[in-house]
């Protein structure tokens, strides 16, 4: 299997973020990227490719034109405002009456285009972000060229990232995306079935009324756990959407035996919707030993994860997005990706 | 003039803020409180009384219970997850599609009922917001009992607080729990005049669709400042409320002569109401030594606006807000109420 990363993705790093009430390093860090290439060299993989440069067109039918050029400039906003270190908002649209005005301040822009104050930029952030989108939508192209499967390394990840904005540390939404292109080159119906420890809320949001990208997640109950706010089992989709979007909410504590029979249940749908390619929104902070998840799978159930998502038979397209126990994060990754392709093979 | 206030008010101390990017010491400390009263005892405005303790009945007639439940126990929450430090939120119910639930985890229920990353729960916090709290409503007891004028030390302070959320270092609207005590006594008319630097979006957002409160305030435009997301020029109230919200935003910068002009604006709007009773948002963050805001009033202009006050010859509540040169607030917070005794008095 060919994984597409680009150098430029490590661009984004040293950046901080604000979690339980203190200014941490940025678990999202450049490690996560570094170990998932050492281990597919070790495991001989397939050959790690630079994305090819690619123009925002497709991430701007996704993604609002504004939040696109905002997120590009932020930075800048911040440094030209004599800040230094992170740039994170402080202040939000959240409850209560407000005014949908796009204002002034870089503090005001930070907070009006994000929902959480754990997702920073630092000054490569844009680059490695583009760089990041440029990967899944070149990994996409490899699909629609005849590939059977591609492995985008997208860091900094997108699943948290909606329409207008950021959230989760992901900026551009990957996987949405990808999706949007297979769809512009002729694919009928996309699925991304997103296994990540956390709901994707962005890539909920993108296509919440639209019937030819269904969207399937299995994570952490958001009563307990981030994003908090969306994720629910009765949200379903709405108007031309409605039934195309699955929530599966887990507890913590969910092990394989759990965790796998909800997998069962997200395929079955995902083979009664009958997608030309599944972009799988590829997370592994289900594993026992991530720092900020809650979950008890182990090294050896995820390349049963990658065996049963063959079995799927679609082309299918692996989007990187969490996972933050840095040291396993590789062999996990690709884990599922040569789980996946030995059962191809077999 | 008496003043209320309550030695349990200093028990919201030592928190620390998310502000620009960083953890720093909470602005709103509880030195701001002592100055004022040394500053009272200084110049003899007159005796500081101790609140008479009060009930929530009237708080729970401005906020949802289920928002005062919360920040009654958000401390020993965050305590019994086995947190330390300061209890904050660090995602929030902002862009995008979110689901109107009552989450279970500290985290999502500290975002739910916030608007910022800056009003932190500490040890303290509950007994000395009840205590602001108690301070504002016998204050506004003394004036139905016939003072003129009184003069309530609150602090924590409450404009930026809103029918269910927290925000800009205020849990409960002070002012406005005042204003519905003064109506439930009698008063056909009150009005709430905000002259803090800072918009009150709290008590915009819990009058807006009244016309028995009119809401005035003169601030920093929210394009550039805080509270960023409300506070313009035209937001007029709404329904039954229609032109009883009146909001005058003002350029960094501002100085006396442009903030006299906009308060006498003001005053011309109040005159027109025809209220009652007066309640002052007393903040004095518009000195030119504020180290968070932008304007230009020196020490000799805070009399001055007392006095302008008094031309009104309506009976007034002062309800203190904001103001962070803490070595001047007292001073500025004492001019203005020694301005305004002076002027009644001649």
């Amino acid at each position: 299997m060919k994984t597409i990363f680009s150098p430029i993705q490590l661009k984004h790093q040293g950046q901080f973020e604000f979690y339980n009430g203190a200014v941490v390093e940025g678990y999202e860090n450049t490690s996560r990227a570094t170990f998932i290439t050492s281990r597919i060299e070790e495991v001989g993989l397939g050959p790690v490719l630079n994305p090819r440069p690619q123009s925002l067109d497709t991430a701007r039918r996704i993604h609002s034109p504004a939040y696109l050029d905002f997120i590009a400039s932020a930075w800048r906003l911040w440094r030209d405002a004599g800040r230094t270190g992170t740039a994170l908002p402080y202040a939000w649209p959240a409850r209560g009456r407000y005014k949908d005005v796009t204002p002034d301040s870089i503090d005001a822009l930070l907070g009006q285009y994000s929902i959480d104050a754990s997702t920073g930029f630092v000054e490569g952030t844009w680059e490695a972000v583009k760089a990041s989108h440029d990967a899944a939508v070149t990994a996409a192209d490899l699909i629609i060229k005849g590939e059977q499967a591609c492995f985008a390394l997208c860091r900094p990840p997108g699943h948290h990232a909606g329409t207008d904005f950021n959230g989760g540390y992901c900026f551009v939404n990957n996987a949405a995306v990808a999706a949007q292109r297979l769809l512009d080159a002729g694919a009928s119906r996309v699925t991304i079935l997103d296994i990540d420890y956390h709901h994707g809320n962005g890539t909920q949001e993108i296509f919440y009324a639209r019937g030819d990208v269904q969207v399937v997640s299995l994570h952490a109950d958001p009563r307990n756990d981030y994003p908090f706010f969306a994720g629910y089992a009765d949200e379903r989709g709405s108007g031309g959407g409605e039934g195309f979007n699955i929530n599966i909410p887990l507890p913590h504590g969910t092990d394989w035996a759990q965790w796998e029979g909800a997998l069962e249940f997200a395929l079955g749908s995902v083979r009664q919707f009958g997608p030309d390619v599944v972009v799988i929104s590829h997370g592994v902070d289900t594993f026992e030993g991530d720092p900020i998840s809650r979950f008890r799978l182990s090294h050896d159930h995820f390349p049963l994860i990658g065996a049963q998502l063959a079995g799927l038979g679609t082309k299918t397209l692996f989007v990187l997005e969490g996972g933050y126990a840095v040291e396993d994060v590789g062999i996990n990754v690709v884990g599922v990706l040569s789980g996946y392709e030995d059962a191809i093979r077999r």
